[in-house]
């Protein structure tokens, strides 16, 4: 099999990493590249590692540039992904890397993000129960944010084997690389560096109601969520600290055992023996997912870590992982399960 | 005033900070410095910051070097500090920057250290109620953990006014510095740069007995704490995120106005307006703390999250704000409250 | 004496490091804090680490605004401190932190600057010889440049000895926040960490010109200069690598002996024993001048290296060095000889 | 063909460095993973990062261990691969990632190494003039130094083509994973996290000797070479600014045209556009150099300046090149070509 894909929005970093995985995907060829503010621009110049493509012109993203190829992959700003898509045909792959198609609940949308509901499409984390159904032979995915990947690898086992009360508590810290490469102040190196910061305190974050839906459908019941982002000072990783009260009589053994079924099969996740804790250093760079899980007997909390690339498996590894489940490609085509560490 | 100060363990971290802040303070002359496995160097070979000390040379740290002095800051591992103090007098004000004299209840103690309790010292956090006429002519002061002082900072005022649930939820993260100068391959430079990292998950850190301690003074009730700390890829700092559930008909503007009360007049204590978030930068180096707390409507928890300098007011500057206490000196004499950032 | 200093350009780098010094000066008072861009608005949301200042408000940068003051510090883009300066009184102490009056050539100035020369103003790096005497005094200061300042205190001992060949090499590693805080996609944290990357290389940076001028002094004669600037993934800090060809026959003890004399009564020149190398964690925060000099018998090369925080002894501490002398206050007043470390 | 290739030192960061490149080798089975001090311990413990090896079982280093493999790879202290290669078979390719065989001249190897020299074998910098003749079909490859790889891929070209004066000047700034996994204090993340500092100067660095065997191979005269390391703060990569003073009449357009010639087939030499400077971050975890060259007509020096990442075309990336070189397998196969940026 040959797939030709094309990347629009590939000048930031969830474009840039994308076109990195596909580089290496022995059945995909590169087709078209596009960006808005940078088209007519070599991408060497805008994106210095992807050497291969280095003599590449980025052109300006439409339509007609993206059709007529396979797969197309969106990384454009919030709420322009609609528009895109329907004009490129129903046998198109469009994997949407922003957040337009993730929300089933149109109120949620547009509270959180203050515009009209685009619609819904299959999601892109195979590892949630019935993805994988969902995303065989789709030609829409929304690929999730990549807090909701974090924390819902990490929850969803609990409250799948009913193990825990229906309030998460969630801190997570991510690298500099989740808030984009738009120039902003607070952004610069001298801010970030040597320093730890929350910013969309107190539930305001739009990742907020994904987490919910995601993990309110592993439990039956509405589950809700106190999600605090921090900004913490690497490129990238996030580190998800979850936690939830754990339900009656539930047993340390028993939470090691839920998560132990949970991921048994899983090509990606990889759950730590007892004792060892994730970092986000081990997976940089690639597909893989960390994890580990604690009874805290004294606070009867279930505390489960995870560990992922914010732009490997949090966004462009996990587009890539879907679009071979809906091509029928073995699903780990591509994608490095060991990360760059040291 | 001149006080005469010697400093034991002056070749780690937290001795090495309270040599940087004693050097700049008005009243105090500095006296003997001493280590162990360094004793013979001079100080400038162990910490070559410390210019205008560099030609002093480290002693063995013994009962006979530090008599003497007026003020004797003990920076030694845990168990060694009873021993010394014991053969100092009893005019002598002795600052404990390690955990033997920090908790009440002896078998807190034993579970989490595994050796008996010392007893009892006057707890170095002088924003906690009452803490300052305990520590006002006292000749032995316990200075907190780095995390406790964090973290009670940030919850006591939700529980001094009875506006939280008794089961608290926190995630830290810690610049590498608070885990010592020993040389351990997990805090290699290579190893922590770029890295997000947990340890001591599931209620096994020797912090969380004294976070309960604090919290549940200042409620009058048991506090449970879930803590998790984590390691930050930056030498200094601590950033504590702490929540718990709002106890019912409690308002957002009834938690502002609960923490504008509680630190109105604390001189290190920085509430910041109401939208800003503090970072730990910008506490770089200071004695300051900031502090910032929201309401989540949704899930009904309070968030209220401080930064502070884990070295300074986490440690040797909260050693110093005490001692001032102690002697009767003003309180911030000696002390920084502008951080250097970025 | 109580001085009263205004601050230009105060929500930048430099502006918020010397108001970081003054608020520490026991003679100085602060009074008008001016900005461009973010006039208006209170210090604290600018440089949230200034929290003494914190409810100051910016104030539109016009020399209205800061007439009346003792002292003017000028942290403005290069070519706008002319104007600032003259409609300040002769009475009035200007101290420029840009690059307007360092250099004496003007068609050097024209040749980097690409704009008219504007003077010459006494240079503010007492270290230099006759400095001192230059800036004693004076009401018109103008502060070096970070690197010229870390390269001269490497290099003059060996020219004023002429010990050294009249072509030195040096490259330079410096902190992000030498580019400053205006927000460009190449200073983001997440391409600076884990980075590093040369700038400027080839003879461009206009630092080059103000090394060749200080050289040149010291050795009486024409001095070449070939400098490579790197950007290192840190905020503050320069290290500058700075070597030259020995002249026939001299020594390694003639080259110690040179750089041991020439800095015996320096304050912030701390010239490190024989066999340990400065780093620059070492003077992060404060005005030291960290500095070792080798001979190397193969190559025949001296290799003077110097570490220097470049906001602080690089720019403002610099600036308030040399303002201390100018109005014959001891010249250590109100600057930190210890760095922050770890 | 299916190659067994086994590594000894697999606990240390080079040894890590090619497992997870031979991981993602579609030619190689790994066999055989060895250790001293780790030995017995699962390789997940010790590797985080290498999941698929996780359960991998670390032996003892010995010959028995390592024989039967069709190649085995030698991350081992100085000094210990000789006895080891002298038991493996004349048809075993042993590829020796330490520093035993580098070198030509046995008096500079006592010297610098002070032990009695091992022999020479071929040298695994397959871009130098001869290499790729010298590696085919050999069953001995010494993969060289992370500072030559670096420093003699940025100056042959121009000695190769007699452009440049026999004195280089060379200072470079790399990764803490340069310095190896062993616990040493001032390596620690504290230590080194915001700080640039200097190590081995004035002619002491053992890499020096081998870049002058390399620049004086390709000038056909001897080189002389100035070098001083720097430890930059951050994990990986080596940023190597080289220069020399241009022969009398030499042109920068002699100079481009030299680079562009010598680079032009090399799959892993990327010669950047005019005016765009390399990066450590665009090589991260990739075989790719990324290099551009300049001249300083003021100083009249050729400046040319080479990113790579230590451990992977530093170390095991060249170590696997070579050796795809040595079985007759397509040189780039199995090494990424794009770094993982940002």
């Amino acid at each position: 099999m040959e797939v030709r894909a094309a990347v629009a929005g590939a000048s930031g970093y969830a474009g840039g990493e994308v076109l990195r995985l596909l580089a290496g995907h022995p059945e995909v060829e590169i087709g078209a590249v596009t960006a808005h503010s940078s088209a007519g621009q070599r991408l060497g110049g805008v994106q210095p590692h992807l050497v291969p493509l280095a003599d590449r012109v980025l052109q300006d993203t439409s339509a007609e540039v993206l059709a007529g190829h396979d797969v197309v992959f969106l990384a454009l700003p919030h709420g322009q992904s609609a528009a895109v898509a329907e004009q490129l045909g129903q046998d198109v792959l469009v994997v949407d890397m922003g957040a337009d198609f993730r929300l089933q609940d149109a109120a949620d949308w547009e509270r959180f993000y203050g515009s009209p509901h685009a619609g819904t499409w299959p999601y892109g984390l195979p590892e949630l129960p019935g993805a994988r159904t969902a995303l065989a032979g789709t030609r829409r995915i929304a690929v999730p944010g990549c807090y909701p990947t974090a924390v819902s690898l990490a929850l969803v086992p609990a409250y799948a084997a009913a193990l825990a009360e229906d309030e998460a508590v969630v801190v997570a810290a991510s690298g500099t690389s989740g808030a984009g490469k738009a120039a902003k102040p607070h952004l610069l190196g001298s801010e970030v560096m040597g320093s730890m910061s929350p910013y969309g305190v107190g539930g305001g974050h739009r990742h907020t109601p994904e987490m919910i839906q995601n993990l309110s459908a592993a439990a039956g019941t509405r589950v809700g969520v106190s999600f605090t982002p921090t900004l913490a000072p690497m490129p990238r990783g996030i580190l998800a600290t979850c936690t939830a009260k754990a339900r009656p009589g539930v047993t340390a053994a028993e939470v090691r055992a839920a998560y132990e079924k949970a991921y048994a099969d899983e090509p990606f996740v990889h759950l730590l023996p007892e004792g060892q804790w994730p970092a986000t250093a081990s997976v940089y760079g690639s597909n893989a997912v960390h994890l580990q899980v604690a009874y805290d007997q004294d606070a009867h909390r279930i505390i489960a870590i995870s560990a992922i690339d914010n732009l490997t498996k949090g966004t462009a590894g996990g587009a890539v992982q879907s679009m071979n489940i809906a091509l029928g490609l073995p699903e780990a085509t591509g994608l490095p399960m060991i990360g760059v560490a040291p």
